[in-house]
């Protein structure tokens, strides 16, 4: 029998739900819808019938020894989720108590930025690392910082929402409520803004002009930028101006030898990886210049986030 | 035999000295001038000279169990100083080797505003906390931060340097040779940096307009708000409104219970704290709204930062 642990995470869309072992092998994976259920109950039911059709064919091989949950507004010491702007159940989820209800194994809850800042410490880029954080770069950005080797949670358990400082003051109002806050600059669907801002201040021709509000992508515009579009290259300038500068703040808090770009936007490798290192340092206090990496993520992009789920159980109980 | 610990912080103009009990209580009290050594030969000869001068009529009453110093630039890992800009001592200085040999007892180094927040936790008002921050103000602006119950050092041991985060695009210069960093608007320096401005910007009356750059005190201006003086409010108001804006941003990445407000701005109370809270508040992410304490340091004043340093050692070894 192996042992292996769940991992789930939960998005606005869909939510992923994948069985893991120690060595962060994804045995198997599946999703389910988030948004068709509006209601926590029939979600919840959903999501266990999958975990059960996961689990059959390898009935006789496992030992599943908890359940790992990342999940947005996740609160890893009530063990709910409060209040998700992008899901449909409001208030208070006690998620970890149905879970545990159900199951009778250890169930451990928290964001997904959280999670995948786990994940890469257990299977991904930063096994030997004490100090480090994780950018996640989705529709919104997370982050998830580790330092003296544990994941800083916090007093609430809401430690790690850099997307949720102001880096323009005056600047655009984000989704969070906050004007000019880091996630409504550097994110899929901030680039998406940029690149309107930056269609209507400038005259360059762009084929991304043919393109409507609704229906552009920051892949899109990536696949503009690797064809030379001017304004799509200004927009991934811009983006990484914005991140370093945010990088450059997070390392005077906790002085991390690493940190790992994780998500869509950071598949664009070099369109934002080296911008984001030279605003980054540009930004730094001398003494941390020159001395902090930064990193794609270790982990495999396709069922990273239920991977890092998965890890919180090893985390939390040892492999 | 009472157990006692030596704290010694390191400033650019004095050094102090402490003999201190595990309660807190600073037993005898002194200090040396650190400008007037040009090597740091003499300094320590000084210093360990005192030591024994303040060791002597207690002889037979104490153990020292270790010795716990607060400096600029220092780091805990290497136990050295490294280019203080405000101490004559160039280079990396291996101050933490010097007194072991010396002692031969253990020896902890950190800088001055990660040992407030031991001191805060082990005497002060952070007892109790696992989460929470420390904010020195004083000629700069230094910052200690602990989560999970332990103190942030990070990677190089250079964590919580949060005046060094630009918090002013293209703002003002600061000595740390950032443009706009916190520490150029939020401390007794940027305070009077900002009252030059505001006197140079505004035509209201003033008494410090007839003081000189040279001669401007923090407590000059705050003896003026006092009296009511308009542009001194007005800096008071301007200083916590950049101080707000950078516990926002630090409240993001660790989510801290409390933050304590130490050193001699802080002194300034209502003038300070009411509105720096105002602004923090302002610039929160929702989950964090009214969920921060901003409180002032629970330590005594006068000898704060001996207590700091002393407190190293029992957070090391234990009480």
């Amino acid at each position: 029998m192996k042992d292996v642990a769940i991992g789930i995470d939960i998005g606005g869309t869909y939510s992923k739900v994948g069985i893991v072992d120690s060595f962060g092998n994804c045995l198997k994976e599946s999703s389910i819808s988030t948004k068709d259920h509006k209601e926590f109950d029939s979600f919840f039911e959903s999501l266990t019938a999958e975990i059960e059709h996961l689990k059959k064919p390898l009935e006789d091989l496992i030992k599943i020894t908890g359940i790992g949950i990342g999940a947005p507004n996740a609160n890893h010491y009530t063990g709910t989720i409060e209040d998700a702007p992008n899901l449909n159940w409001k208030g208070s989820v006690r998620i970890v108590e149905r879970f545990e209800k159900h199951y009778k194994l250890p169930v451990l809850l928290t964001n997904d930025a959280n999670a995948a800042a786990i994940g890469e410490k257990i299977y991904g880029a930063a096994k030997d690392l004490n100090d480090f954080l994780v950018i996640t770069l989705g529709t919104g950005l997370g982050s998830g910082f580790v330092a003296n080797g544990k994941l800083v949670y916090g007093h609430q358990g809401f430690a790690g929402e850099l997307g949720h400082i102001i880096i323009e003051k005056n600047g655009r109002m984000g989704t969070d409520g906050l004007r000019g806050s880091l996630e409504a600059y550097v994110s899929a669907t901030g680039m998406k803004r940029t690149i309107f801002h930056l269609m209507a201040d400038r005259l360059e021709e762009s084929p991304l002009r043919d393109i409507p509000f609704t229906h552009m992508t920051s892949k899109k515009i990536y696949e503009a930028a690797l064809k030379g579009d001017t304004l799509a290259l200004e927009a991934f300038e811009l983006t990484s101006k914005y991140l370093g500068e945010a990088l450059a703040i997070a390392v005077a808090h906790t002085n991390p030898e690493a940190i790992f770009l994780f998500g869509g936007l950071a598949k664009a490798g070099d369109f934002i990886l080296k911008p984001t290192k030279k605003h980054m340092e540009e930004n730094l206090f001398y003494l941390y210049r020159g001395k902090v990496k930064l990193l794609p993520s270790g982990l495999e992009d396709t069922n990273a986030a239920v991977l890092g789920a998965s890890a919180l159980v090893w985390d939390a109980i040892g492999k």
